[in-house]
């Protein structure tokens, strides 16, 4: 088995888009920030989220049984600050973008890359994570702008256009 | 239900880090590019990849039961290509480049990132997909340089230091 610091080294040089992970519904509202998401299939449009089964909005995405993948754009890293600091409020964070929804009633954000709006198919416990299948049900994207990744321990922006950065 | 056209319009945006799985055992080698894996726990040390049943390569990794990561570094763009390509026969993915073994007996690239040696500890079938939940047994990292990911459907590098790009 491998030790966990040695792995949190190797894990921090795979690079990840940067989401915010909302759900609303009969629980109520909340959203988190999340590297650990990936595309599983697209028959049918599939999805998956991992997200800790300690932490403090897990219960909200399993009783809402929604989610929206919210794909962060570069102009957005402090959103990602925000839902990923345990200091500040879900009513806080909320207020600090503007939100709209689509069909699940999952917050939407106004300038994400793309937003994924997902019914949880299926959830899988492995370890300390829970892993939400989800197949989308509608999607928001906008015109093509800068991605946000996080890389190396810190936030890297990626061109609209292709080539070296 | 979402349209696949659109869906796989809106995953385009999600930037991904360029990766070659490996495998090697009863079965023989093969290895494909993938950029659907992601970390799920460190407790203990669990990572995912989904890859597609139909793929020529698929019953080498269930049969093996054992792969490897290798997390491709900017310098290694050309590896993407050649593991993605179905006229390059395994034999000749091999061949161009150098490998080494850690504990599974898998391949690992010499000039990976990050290379993370697993044994494939469960399987879920997911559409038209297997999600492989990975052990991470041993791994080998490299001095940080720079990263490659995938974005809007062209490669993209990553500085080893932090900061817009």
């Amino acid at each position: 088995m491998l030790e966990v610091a040695r792995y949190r080294n190797g894990m921090a040089m795979l690079a990840g888009a940067v989401n915010v992970i909302t759900t609303d519904g009969p629980r109520g509202k909340a959203g988190f920030t999340a590297t650990a998401v990936c595309t599983v299939t697209d028959q049918p449009p599939t999805l998956l989220v991992c997200m800790n089964r300690s932490s403090y909005a897990h219960p909200f995405f399993v009783d809402n049984g929604v989610l929206c993948v919210n794909l962060l754009s570069a102009g957005q890293q402090d959103l990602s600050g925000v839902f990923s600091n345990r200091e500040i409020s879900m009513e806080a964070r909320f207020a600090s973008t503007e939100c709209s929804v689509l069909e699940t009633g999952s917050p939407v954000f106004a300038d994400a890359l793309v937003s994924f709006d997902c019914r949880i198919a299926q959830i899988e416990e492995i370890g300390s994570h829970t892993i939400f299948f989800c197949e989308v049900v509608e999607m928001q994207q906008s015109e093509p702008k800068p991605g946000l990744v996080y890389f190396n321990r810190s936030y890297h922006h990626l061109g609209a256009a292709g080539g070296a950065a």
